[in-house]
């Protein structure tokens, strides 16, 4: 009797059996139990290395890293790699550049390897159902959600902060430290994606706290590269763009933005104060350290895996998780 | 006829029909005309995707990351799947961390795919042979190069700077704009790794520039971490320590230390000039600017996978090249 006739005796895979021996979750309580009774009638000793060799075997999920040069994600690869080898999953990652096409990329890679579900780590907010249905396996975003595309919330899963709120908060922290004239560093103010979300979330915030938003505050610059925003807030500055404080929408964008005044002659408070969105590490070694809304990095990547295993081990899809960015005061923003 | 039966035919894999058909390198010159023989001789003609589908079904490299958080590796990781891809080769990504087992995962992982080789991206310096023979396919260390372990040169190969070197020339540099007191910011003198010869450079460094090397000028922190590096530098400060310039391993271990010594109340580069060696581009935003010493990081990925692909292909191993770093002029230095 080996685990594999224990899995065919219970009409479940062997990555199930090796999951209830383990004692792992996410297996159903009336399949956990209908295993350990199989598993105690035929007096089932389980092999020693039979988990693992289940797991070469069994059971894969796909990983798509999207942003190569993002320090956010590769934060996130490794708790991902953890949890689902905890969970008795085999992996595999792909990583790709933003410009590609991530759908696509998922949908090969769930092909080639017969995976049984895949987590996007970073994506399009606007993917349609066609898009979508190329993968056809359990999809889960993380970091993000695909609410632009018009595919039912029932058909994939999520877990992501509220870009609009997220933005709201860093805009009304500033407010609240004095700043009137306070500037929004963005790729875009219309890419159905995190930049408009977090645009509408700062124009809430100045609406909300009595301020104006006029052109000269908006820096639009076209991507979200460091060197697109190094540029543009260096032109802006050069322009005579005149704000106290300014909202980079990603932590690289609000360190590319104090690199640009500093280069302007403006010190970082003194002269404008600056904050970001994400708590990527490096921001706590920047003179002045920034301050920013931290993403719960690891809270994010644990539950992305979890809900991709729940889903395969049968639940329902459509799970939407909005987790908290935590302001972190840094010395980037002075009172004014 | 199919690639399959023309790779029958001439007794190769498929995916050197494939390379032939796709006029990829890495193919050797007698094996290239036979195929291109029986290729005309049977009139063979392509299947449109032929291509693609001996890459998912055979040939495959895999990648072992190690340090998730080194954003020096990520940046190189893109650069590697491109050229395997190229090059007709499948890949698969392993990411782990410094302290974990790199051969031990790298064996796993060419067991488990079948692999034809590995790439190892980061790893010690200091394996033995019998470590080694774990992984049973051609690996190229990349970055580093397994200097301490006994291996002969001829069961692996490498693509790599020369640490002593490149630490030498960062330490010339500083002592050519005025400065006597030099410190080293590194993990440990003796690690039988990348600190143990940048050590010995900066020493060579210091000697032929007739400066002397004492106590308070070595900072040792432990660990090659920002935190290390940053809690070293400001402890020793703290303590007195007496110093015009520093020099940081790496950009990570440089930019902890600005900022130990920002926080100290030092202006850099007025008080303390810093230099650093890998040329990540995090350091461009910093302010000052880091000077630094850049590794070629495309081209040691690119000759990584070229270097493996060569192996795969009957070349023999072996292969040992010394990639030059070049200094980046930053704002972190001024002259004495």
């Amino acid at each position: 009797m080996t685990i594999k006739d224990i899995a065919a005796k219970c009409g479940v895979s062997v990555s199930t059996v090796s999951r209830v021996l383990n004692n792992q979750p996410y297996v159903k309580q009336d399949v956990r139990e209908k295993v350990l009774k199989v598993i105690e009638e035929e007096h089932f000793v389980p092999h020693e290395g039979a988990a693992s060799l289940a797991r070469t075997q069994e059971d894969s999920i796909g990983v798509v890293i999207r942003g190569i040069k993002n320090p956010f994600f590769n934060e996130m690869v490794s708790t991902i790699l953890k949890r689902a080898h905890e969970l008795g999953y085999n992996t595999y990652l792909q990583q790709i550049r933003v410009g590609e096409d991530e759908i696509a990329e998922a949908a090969s890679l769930a092909k080639s390897h017969k995976l049984k579900g895949v987590i996007l780590l970073g994506g399009n907010f606007d993917r349609t159902p066609e898009e979508m249905k190329q993968i056809d396996v359990p999809v889960v975003c993380c970091t993000f959600s695909n609410i632009f595309g018009g595919v039912s919330s029932k058909d994939f899963s999520s877990v992501c902060i509220d870009d609009e709120d997220t933005a709201y908060k860093a805009v009304t922290y500033l407010a609240s430290q004095g700043h009137k004239k306070i500037a929004i560093v963005l790729p875009s103010v219309e890419d159905k994606s995190i930049s408009e979300l977090r645009y509408k979330g700062y124009c809430k915030a100045m609406e909300k706290s009595g301020l104006d938003v006029y052109d000269d505050l908006i820096i639009s610059t076209g991507d979200y590269s460091m060197e697109a925003a190094y540029s543009g807030v260096k032109e802006a500055v050069e322009n005579g763009a005149d704000f106290t404080a300014a909202f980079g929408i990603s932590d690289l964008i609000a360190l590319a933005t104090m690199k640009a005044l500093s280069d302007c002659g403006k010190k970082i408070p003194e002269d404008v104060s600056v904050v970001g969105i994400d708590g990527i590490d490096m921001t706590s070694y920047f003179i002045p350290t920034l301050t920013t809304l931290v993403q719960p990095r690891d809270l994010m990547a644990n539950r992305a895996v979890e809900i991709i295993a729940q889903i395969i081990e049968g639940e329902e899809n459509g799970v939407h998780e909005i987790v908290d960015a935590e302001l972190r005061i840094g010395e980037s923003v002075r009172i004014l």
